[in-house]
């Protein structure tokens, strides 16, 4: 699959859709925005001047990408969509108006992809009438730098538009995570929430500054983690005997450390003092910017092929 | 503090004392590793050449590095020393005569840091003559590649005795992590724990593959965390607001997320589908020597100033 000469249809011009902007304009794709809000254009013009240097550290885009286009509803829809993007905020009466709407317009086999995070993509297919095309594809944040997508059906969703979603996603240089159900938080939201909840564990409890904390992350456990996984980590501990011989040896002591763990609240002292811990860092717009100068380059070092795309980066 | 011209006593020839003389003779300390064991030269020479690669890519080590010297006992030591590291096997009994033995060898003030990752220093230091001097210095997994370094004390350790092991490790180009009191896996391994808990949990419950898991982390939570830690992306989440703002409208639905996290058990079952998810994997030494190729550069990618005691890598 190429994303060349295919049209793709974003509904939906904030953040995330923005970002998704960004990405399929790169590699190449027609890509529509819809949203009827007066600033959406403004809006997608500066994550695309956000999204643009990102882009191109990956590797994309080359000459051939275009800007993406802003339309206010579906009736000035011109062409024939290849793809959709559902990229509107988290409200379920708002994504199954828009749907239906939608599937006056679109081909009953055209996928359409959500981006939703929290809502369940089995209740949001229920009025649909063609349900078997609809799929969530989320994003990591932002879309246009995290080189990964949760990809998952819900109850009425036919196999083959998982997989040509995943088609899609892959010939946008994205590692496709493929989830079996459906849960709160995917994947990657659970596998942080979990890392937070230790983090804000011994910061409430004084174990350590806030700014230690976040430094045993960024520069311990991320720059290892960018490179072998959590269960590789173990594995590798084991020796030639691997994750089995790990088993043995460590295996109970594992499940004394997560016996151990905490499990805070994020009540007023604790905001209180993360609160202050971040005084102590960037302001978010500055951290926002040094992560879209860095991680690029992490991305890079860690996989030189982890955009296939376009030629590499340096 | 230079180590340049220092003397540096490592008490343990095995993975992690042989990873710290690595080190600390990169950085030019005169490095003496007390071991009895015939195969401990063998062990040192073979972990030296795995770290000599590592520790060039982070920018050490320079000409005046010398290999590491072993001596049998501590009846061969032959100058005084400036610093002791006690990697010994993680037994009480086998660490406190150690610790005993070395007592009479070296002056009252100079500073012995033990690398147990979850022995009480406090406990340690019970029997000791002089236990103001005894800190926990734990690196994180493999010493000559990790740039960070927790440092804790225990109920006798003096504040003086923490300074000076921490001006060691920075000058050894270590993150020096500090920790107000003793807790089991102290920072690092709590936290690795904490996400292991949630990753087993979704291979357990199959609600990805073991791979797809292991890539939610590698592709998706590594990259970023390399750079911005997990408070920081909460707070630039927030946009200008910040992290205030981040509770305010998410604080609650991260407690729902916290309380839907798993509780798995390492059963027979779990152990299974995780060994059978590294199969699929490289083998544990690819996997080390991939880590060791790859780490270096994703810390210099995320922080050039990372390793800040020679001129930087590339």
């Amino acid at each position: 699959v190429t994303l060349s000469g295919k049209t793709i249809l974003i509904l939906g011009g904030g953040t995330i859709g923005a970002g998704w902007a960004a990405c399929f304009a790169a590699a190449g794709a027609r890509t529509l925005v819809c949203d009827p809000d007066p600033a959406a254009a403004g809006r997608l013009a500066e994550i695309q001047n956000k999204a643009h240097p990102v882009l191109q550290a990956l590797g994309l885009p080359s000459e051939q990408d275009s800007a993406p286009e802003i339309i206010p509803g579906l009736a000035d829809l011109n062409a024939p969509v290849d793809f959709v993007v559902e990229a509107l905020p988290e409200r379920m009466a708002l994504k199954t108006a828009a749907l239906a709407a939608l599937e006056d317009v679109i081909p009953a086999d055209t996928v359409i992809a959500s981006s939703s995070s929290g809502l369940s993509v089995s209740d949001m297919q229920t009025g649909m009438r063609h349900p078997d095309r609809l799929v969530i594809g989320h994003p990591c944040n932002p879309p246009y730098l995290m080189p990964v997508v949760e990809l998952v059906g819900g109850a009425a969703t036919a196999p083959w538009a998982l997989d040509r979603a995943a088609a899609i996603f892959q010939a946008l240089g994205k590692r496709v995570l493929r989830l079996n159900r459906e849960l709160p938080g995917h994947l990657v939201n659970r596998l942080q929430a979990a890392l937070w909840r230790e983090a804000v564990h011994l910061a409430a409890e004084g174990v350590a500054s806030v700014g230690d904390i976040e430094a045993a992350i960024t520069k311990g456990l991320g720059p290892r983690w960018a490179v072998v996984g959590p269960t590789e980590i173990f594995h590798l501990a084991g020796g030639p005997g691997g994750i089995a011989k790990f088993f043995d040896d460590l295996g109970d002591e594992v499940e004394r450390w997560w016996e151990s763990l905490g499990d805070p609240r994020l009540d007023s002292a604790t905001r209180a003092i993360l609160t202050e811990g971040m005084a102590a860092s960037k302001p978010p717009e500055e951290l926002a910017a040094h992560r879209d100068a860095m991680v690029p380059r992490v991305i890079a070092a860690a996989d030189p092929d982890a955009y296939p795309l376009k030629s590499k980066p340096q």
